[in-house]
């Protein structure tokens, strides 16, 4: 029986990204719905519960993609209250990449460096990635600061983790230099998740600082958010610290996909969001 | 030479149901069309008959769902006007599944008992799955009648069965208990192909008929129209007589509906319509 | 790793004569994109080139087709656009065939009759295909007059095959009988690639030609452009000369997009436009 992913994607047209990687994680045929709207997850769904019984299942899954991390969280949603008790489908989100992204970029700072007990900056941390990364680094037993050019869009992050996670994150308004040094003071790792193309902490902030260990940058267009490092960085030591920029995560973002997806076939019933595909990544 | 299938639907996004159940039947590769118009079918239909010749024809072929069943009509006669003589490929219609759950029903109601000279009656059965129903069992020698809320509605629905079938049903309004005690008088088949949800003959309405063999409901969705009989009922004795529920007849219907996808390509000059799919379930 | 063709067709619904024909060509998965504008082509692309690193790019390919040359052409410039250096994969541009028909209408000629030093006459041939024709018939050292019934629109298309190709096509403008003999005077190839069911040059007009070698015709829906031949014409002798008809024409064409489409995938730098397309063809 042929492995058939469905992927769902509320852009216009769905994620070539995702479709592609799908294949090379071995599904056998995609199923690509694109203009998906929450509204749609039910029947869309429903097609998957209603064709292959019992131990059959796990042979059809879901994929939520779309560039809007909102709306793929509440299609995860909508699609776990399609199912009926047994009658279910594996599902994995992973809107926007957010998901993969977060996990790929957790991954490479705890096997640079324990985090347990120290503390981490994520920069511009509001968005999917900032707080799916917070999230992971405080469960690592990390003391995290999240900041944001508005003091309030970082309390409103913050909120959101605990939320969801019941964590507790640190929000911290970072605009001037000043500040920017301050979040600084006795970390250990900086994780930067601003939008592309912005330096946020230019280098001679961070080069000297003493307890730093590890610098982190999930964008890949330059300048780089933490100056003075490369894209292509993947663990390369930079002014004694470790570096790793966005292609340098990306490699392992994608194994992580792949995994994530290829899983889904194990079995009928996974959930794969932010805590279980982080859990994949670190199995890797 | 690859088996594909093109996938014409009128909803939005095509139905996952309709390919995951086309990829069950054998096929190599399903093209999926959403938001198909009845003006699209040519088109779409030309792409077939155009890139594969003479012999290779049979690897095309058309599925035409959605859920309205007026617009897959209106796609199945599109469809075969876009031939040319023997340019042609095999299509089957089987819009929002009214083919094969009707040709389901009625299999199991004529393999529970014989049918011809005896009377059925079709409670609710104007929309597409009653239509054919109906069709199918004055086909097999049976009386029917077919009831509605309103006359007009019956009576139309028997004048569309007449123009398509030439055969004749009884129309007959049913509201109140004394009407379904009525229609069910001397009947020895009693369907309910009403909306979901909907109790349309209370379980002490039909329990005690002394003529009555078989009930069946396609509604999957408590209560089932024909009350005390369960959605799985697969020819189950509930007071004397045979019950079929949804997911009794549903499982049949899938059988039907993967086989019927599998024939379209041994021949490239099939049209599967109500009478072909029948003929096909009658054959498994 | 699967060969994987993304088909981006401008269109609301992709065509399915190049989805079938992409399966033909021996392509594992096609990912069918239909509405895509110009703006969407980007990122499409994208998930091509970022999901596969190396040698392995070979194995993603793009398709351009659609009804529109015009948007077609602005797909495969954004296309390359987004490329990143050796960050490439390969892609074909085919909008409404006028690549592959173009290709071999005039490989049918040159194939019948050599034309370098020869004249020919393309009727009504501002459209794609005629464009296209013109410009690949004078790169075969033919001197070629482009007709239409509008002198300035033969001038616009003559200008616009000097802009891309940097050749010398002459404009003529022919309405009344008088100006199709006028046009045909000295002329060795006769090819008509007006719109379809129009009869362009009567019979008794290009019969007693004694320069004409070739006559050919691109529209299969009769009457033919060039009376008195047949669409299924394949370098049958007609009053002494070879005839070629949309259908005989068609077979080659067909060749020549499977061919095209199977050549994507041998590198990851490709881009197939017109000139690469007829050169494959040549090499069948």
């Amino acid at each position: 029986m042929k492995k058939l992913l469905l992927q769902l994607d509320s852009d216009k047209l769905a994620s070539s990204f995702d479709t592609i990687t799908a294949y090379d994680a071995g599904v056998d045929h995609v199923l690509m719905f694109g203009g998906v709207g929450v509204e749609d997850v039910r029947n869309i769904v429903y097609g998957a519960m209603f064709t292959r019984g019992g131990e059959m299942l796990k042979n059809s899954a879901v994929f939520i993609g779309g560039s809007s991390v909102p709306v793929g969280e509440a299609m995860l949603k909508a699609a776990q209250d399609a199912f009926f008790g047994p009658v279910r489908v594996s599902v994995m989100a992973d809107p926007n990449g957010s998901n993969t992204t977060a996990a790929a970029a957790v991954l490479k700072i705890i096997r640079a460096t324990p985090v347990a007990g120290k503390k981490a900056v994520i920069y511009a941390g509001t968005g999917p990635v900032g707080v799916r990364a917070a999230a992971l680094l405080v469960k690592e037993g990390c003391q995290v600061l999240l900041t944001s050019r508005k003091l309030d869009r970082a309390q409103e992050a913050c909120k959101a983790i605990y939320d969801r996670f019941q964590l507790e994150v640190t929000p911290m308004e970072v605009r001037a230099e000043a500040s920017v040094i301050q979040a600084l003071e006795g970390a250990h790792v900086a994780l930067a998740c601003g939008a592309a193309g912005i330096e946020l902490v230019k280098k001679e902030l961070w080069a000297g600082s003493p307890t730093l260990e590890v610098v982190a940058d999930v964008n890949a267009v330059p300048p780089t958010g933490i100056g003075g490092i490369k894209p292509s960085d993947d663990g390369k030591e930079r002014e004694s610290k470790i570096a790793f920029g966005a292609l340098g995560i990306g490699g392992l973002k994608m194994k992580i996909h792949r995994a994530s997806v290829a899983r889904l076939f194990e079995q009928n019933d996974l959930v794969l969001d932010i805590e279980e595909i982080y859990a994949i990544g670190k199995g890797l």
